[in-house]
């Protein structure tokens, strides 16, 4: 049975990020040598994914190894930023001026991944106007037209609750492709748009594991 | 071969992370019956993970499922929970008064989760006495005593990264056993203590897959 690309299940995705992640490490202790190659149980190791999962999610997208040599470092990490969309740049809007969309903004992590930040959202007349770093606070009634116009990927949501819903619509109205929501409802959306629920509590939550054993 | 409980690989502790919010969600919809099963391959078809997988992670922690029934959701949320200590309260400080700090003071995930903050620390004098909602911001020449004298569980770093490392210190010296690290950068620690670095960025990766497909 062959899986089409959008069939593919979430945690394959995500491990996929995780095996991105795994293989920029070992670039950055190793070098960009095209000769390096790693077998699917070295990645197994590293991440803690049984390595015949490995090879099963690698191999929904092709055959990018090579059977008794592993894979190619550097092709791979380039095939995976080609699958996961992570060789490009994304346009984002944050919705809501508080303390955690002014900790996005300034968020260093998000450029240099490729997140290009272009406006941040709010209803506060007081902060519509002013600036975060070098990016404007704009009225939230501009929302819409603004993602239509600048053709906005992603917005990120951190509204508090009650008003979530109201400005999602916003965004689907404008056209936006996926929502990543800070905020702790689950939002109703067409299901074209993408939607990733982050929960910053589940952070903690590896960590209580550890804790316990104490 | 019988694994120790200190062994177990961090992403099967990270997949119990993930059964128990499926489980959480399954009590939410079906409500709180003790006679309420679920199997392994219902659980597969909800998280995406591989049903044996899923079976094996938990038989590391006992028999908690009947053969042809499956398991009693009610009981394994318990489990869990007892596994990975969400069934008590945990005491967490701050340390970065900044943006991200305030946001994370204001989180309402956190106290429902156990996650009790009972301090913010900065050495900015225009911030210390002050207060966030009801939390005191301290100066963070204290850290140490304070984490000492509170018996502090988790230490959140919030501060810029090139005060990261020195903060961590000061943690560790004053007896923290866990570290949720959001500063951008690896911190040096004993082994003793668990680190878990945060990159909000990964939070977009999932998304941008499909992003990638339209």
């Amino acid at each position: 049975m062959s899986l089409t690309k959008k069939n593919i299940p979430t945690v394959t995705i995500n491990r996929l990020c995780i095996y991105h992640r795994c293989l920029e490490k070992i670039i950055e202790v190793e070098g960009k040598e095209e000769s390096i190659f790693i077998s699917s149980s070295k990645i197994a190791a590293l991440t803690g994914i049984n390595s015949a999962q490995i090879r099963k999610d690698l191999a929904y997208f092709g055959e990018f190894g090579k059977r008794g040599i592993g894979y190619p470092v550097i092709n791979l990490v380039k095939e995976l930023e080609n699958i996961l969309g992570l060789d490009r740049k994304w346009s984002v809007i944050i919705a809501g001026a508080g303390n955690l969309g002014k900790a996005l903004v300034r968020y260093k992590g998000f450029q240099k991944r490729g997140f290009l930040i272009k406006g941040i959202f709010d209803k506060d007349p007081l902060k519509i106007g002013k600036k975060i770093g070098h990016i404007s606070i704009y009225d939230v009634k501009e929302l819409e037209k603004f993602i239509r116009d600048k053709n906005i990927d992603i917005g990120v949501l951190v509204v508090p609750a009650e008003f979530a819903q109201e400005v999602a619509d916003k965004m689907v109205a404008g056209g936006i492709k996926a929502i990543l929501n800070f905020a702790p409802l689950r939002l109703t959306l067409p299901p074209e748009v993408k939607i990733h629920n982050v929960d910053l509590s589940f952070e903690f939550e590896g960590l209580t594991y550890y804790l316990n054993l104490c």
